[in-house]
């Protein structure tokens, strides 16, 4: 980095800058204008606005010039990418910055897995923040691979990297006060300290704000929000792929509160990143909400990067980095070309960057123990049973009580009533715990579908017709080390590998599409009708959502967040 | 303090608050709007917004209330107040927090100055926050009490009052990237970085803004301030007793950029804080000059809290401070009482706190060494003379030229062209300094008006048209400790006591005004026709203002930054 005398040298005019930007328009998010501006950039930093000599000038005839977009809140591993592929998904969609959960890696590595997300996100034409995860594990009904507490979070809250500490999703327990939550609020402090509050109104909601929580991305309706952002809290209008919030949030925004909004995603797929878009995507949607552009593009940069003190991001002004976009209209925005501190790091949806060295991978995850036989439920004469019922396209779920079909004393799956057998194996400790159980939903009429990603403790979790192919989805899985597989008649027909923690993958973008393209196509196949098979399957072991859920343990009683039996009394 | 736990199971609802504010108007500075609602308080917190069940009820029927008025940059000097003075004048006006920078006090005090400053605003009814002085002295052309480096900045930069490093006066010094400028901007990294770079414009603003700096309160035009806000500098809009900058500066600021913005008085007098008000006056000048009420509310406390990190203040919600106002309209917005930390403080004009243990004042500050002779200007014979000339209500004068009127060997002064003696006699640390030239501007026709507040080194000034009037003056001034003083024929006609550094009075605010009305009467009864004589006499001194200053080192040619001589060659 060159020294700040030769970058005021040039803000001076006394010497040339290295790069001009000429003839744009500068989306100025500090004014709340659109201006004409030239920007002179010099190591990677805006040095000044104006009518600056420079070795290299970019004439950008007209076109709208504004900062890198930012992203408030991003599970990484949600795209099932290392950060170089997510990177190359969204740096062409304007993406400059974002702030990352790594919850899923820290379920699985524990600190490890925090280490390796802040070593994987480095040099990257995009920067990476990190929350430290705040509930790991989720609850304790079910076996995930680490314990954080309160003092393993003071271990890294100071890095410059670290944003603060991630959502408070224990909120009953941030608002009723246990000393466990209220510690981690406080190693946040002077840092971001983020919320997860969904539906939660009234006193509670007074309460969950007073104890420290500064933010939440989970309303999902208008008043909701409206009653968080009136007591304080941070809004992030969340567009994933599956929460589409901005709809019903978008009337709360005006110019007079947008300072306290932001853009999320909070999970979003790899295909729909590549597809759709990123950030740009809720900017696109906001304007078409009716929201100002400029309002719009405030919440996309300036705002974010104030809530989550990112210094120097998202805006073009003196000392700020060169993170710019241009786009040639403010209605449709398409983002045309995406500069990383001055540095054309994406052009027309192409990625220009060049790939940096690879991290090493993480440690091996796969630690199973069962026998064949662990996978069965002896059943001497028809039972009632409690089944979970599939609520398409959301993580609930609901339990259902219906009699057990019965062969050779065991109770198995009914491919004609939909009663499909649900398999949990424990695979961070070789604990040998196994939850065996059975769902309604996926209508599979064969084989089986199986998945190392499975909120929160991402233990193994396996639908299927018969017990063969289930055992041959579970040492598939192991072989790989951790993916996602589709099986039939004791064949792998589609599988995606995910070696790093069992959550993402180590090949690129376009093959992650591919492979998940095939396994849906696999699922389909099998006769399972789900729009997302396996993302519906990776949520049958949340135990801290409603209603009936499966984890290594058993099955949950996730409204009343104890374990239950199978058969009825 | 009472334990969070207590008040997390009030905001839940479990208990009941300590008060209840209920019926009110809320101004939302979160959410950008005005609605109902009640709004609990325990131990000097909001704790919750909502129907809750309290000790003690205070019924608003319908009235507005608001977070207390934030004050972004104030010299409490200017005031010559005592802090708790200061807050019997600004209370009663909705004043709840006022960053201030003590750059008076360290020139005559150096740190100890600021120290008493930290000590003597403490447990008062309003909270003051200290920004660093980085220009102490303000050049080397005149001899202040002390000399103020980063290295002693960097010493108390830590302290939690501490909001920043003030002002940066030497803007040249700033882009031009001098070494102890810039190390002055370091110490204040994560803290505020104050500017103060009247009219500097284009590439050399660029530089200013590019080495650190993040505020200004010297626009007086338009496009100035327009150009400072899009180089990221924060804007306080300045509306002070002479500097009056709000209706010129109000067509900036709309929705989009007023969070970029605060209001500031930087120097307001003792008479215009009683009479005219504070930070509600700007208020409602804001809105009289067309600005929204929500926006004038948000720039006079959460926009202003934000900007200089000033914890749990500046909005109404759970976790800050319960600081309110209570109004009744929006437009004429007079603030009817004030709240801090859920006590009443004021109530319609009256001040209620209890007024709190004194500070023990700081040493004597007064320590001359001077003998008549040292006034006397040798003249053989009538020579061209360079005079300062006055401009009414401007802190820069003009240079004239004009011929001395000799007796028996002497310049003396000349009534008759209202050219008077002006005399600068150092009092810091008895180096026996005395500067002498002549004014033209105070139509004195008798006596002489003299001053311990003389900016920036705070020496002793003496305007005059005898030396017999002129010492018993300076000798009045030493008695009093410092202060502000008129003589007539020998005799002291009015006076004000300044012991607090020769700056500040240790009386009431009442009669601190009474005296500066006496003062102003006898300076009127000596033929001045000044609006504001001592005021203008005080900054006479100043060096770094051209065209021609007099300091205890002579003649200062301020344009050029250097000493000239009274007789042209």
């Amino acid at each position: 980095m060159r020294h700040l005398q030769h970058k005021l040298a040039i803000a001076r005019g006394e010497i040339p800058a290295e790069l001009l930007f000429k003839n744009g328009r500068l989306v100025n998010v500090l004014s709340g204008e659109i201006h004409e501006a030239s920007v002179a950039v010099d190591d990677g930093r805006v040095v000044g606005l104006g009518d600056y000599k420079a070795r290299r000038t970019i004439d950008l005839r007209g076109a709208y010039i504004a900062p890198s977009l930012i992203d408030g809140h991003f599970h990484l591993e949600s795209s099932q990418l290392t950060a170089s592929e997510f990177a190359r998904a969204v740096v062409p969609h304007g993406t400059g910055a974002v702030v990352i959960d790594p919850h899923e890696y820290a379920n699985v590595l524990g600190l490890d897995g925090i280490r390796y997300v802040l070593e994987s996100t480095k040099n990257l034409p995009l920067d990476f923040f990190i929350m430290l995860p705040s509930c790991v594990p989720a609850t304790p009904l079910e076996t995930a691979g680490a314990r954080i507490t309160a003092d393993d979070l003071a271990l890294m809250i100071a890095d410059d990297r670290i944003a603060g500490v991630a959502e408070l999703m224990n909120y009953p327990g941030v608002y009723l006060g246990l000393k466990s939550e209220l510690d981690k609020i406080a190693v946040g402090k002077g840092k971001a300290v983020d919320g997860h509050a969904p539906g939660l109104r009234g006193k509670n909601l007074n309460a969950y704000a007073l104890a420290g929580v500064r933010s939440d991305h989970e309303s999902t309706e208008l008043e909701e929000a409206r009653e968080k952002l009136r007591l304080g809290l941070h809004i992030l209008l969340r567009e994933g792929s599956t929460e589409r919030n901005l709809a019903a949030l978008a009337p709360l925004v005006n110019s007079h509160n947008a300072v306290n909004c932001s853009f999320a995603t909070d999970d979003k797929l790899a295909s729909d990143l590549a597809a759709e878009g990123h950030i740009d995507h809720a900017v696109r949607e906001a304007i078409r909400h009716g929201l100002a552009p400029i309002s719009a593009l405030q919440i996309a940069t300036i705002n974010t990067a104030r809530h989550y003190r990112l210094h120097n991001l998202g805006a073009i002004a003196p000392r700020f980095w060169a993170d710019f976009i241009i786009f040639d209209d403010l209605k449709t925005f398409i983002v045309r070309q995406t500069y990383k501190k001055g540095v054309l790091v994406a052009s027309d949806g192409k990625y220009l960057a060049k790939p940096s060295a690879a991290t090493p991978l993480p440690r091996g995850t796969m630690n199973l123990r069962y026998a064949p036989g662990d996978l069965q439920v002896k059943c001497g004469r028809p039972r009632k049973m409690r089944v979970i019922e599939i609520v398409p396209d959301q993580i609930v779920t609901r339990q259902i009580v219906t009699t057990a079909k019965v062969e050779n004393g065991l109770a198995v799956a009914d491919v004609t009533r939909d009663l499909l057998k649900l398999v949990v194996v424990e695979r961070h400790r070789a604990t040998g715990n196994v939850g065996v159980g059975f769902v309604r939903g996926f209508k599979l009429r064969d084989g089986a579908l199986g998945s190392t990603v499975a909120h929160d403790a991402h233990n193994v979790v396996v639908v299927g017709v018969n017990d063969a192919d289930i055992i041959v989805a579970i040492q598939e899985l192991a072989q790989l080390q951790g993916g996602q597989v589709a099986v039939q008649g004791g064949m792998v027909k589609a599988c995606l590998g995910l070696p790093i923690a069992g959550l993402v993958s180590d090949r690129s973008l376009e093959e992650v599409i591919h492979r998940l393209d095939e396994l849906n196509a696999a699922a389909r196949a099998l006769g399972c009708e789900l729009a997302a098979p396996f993302m519906t399957l990776s949520f049958l072991s949340l135990s801290p959502i409603p209603e009936l859920k499966l984890t290594d343990q058993g099955l949950i009683d996730a409204s009343r967040m104890r374990k239950t039996s199978l058969f009825c009394p």
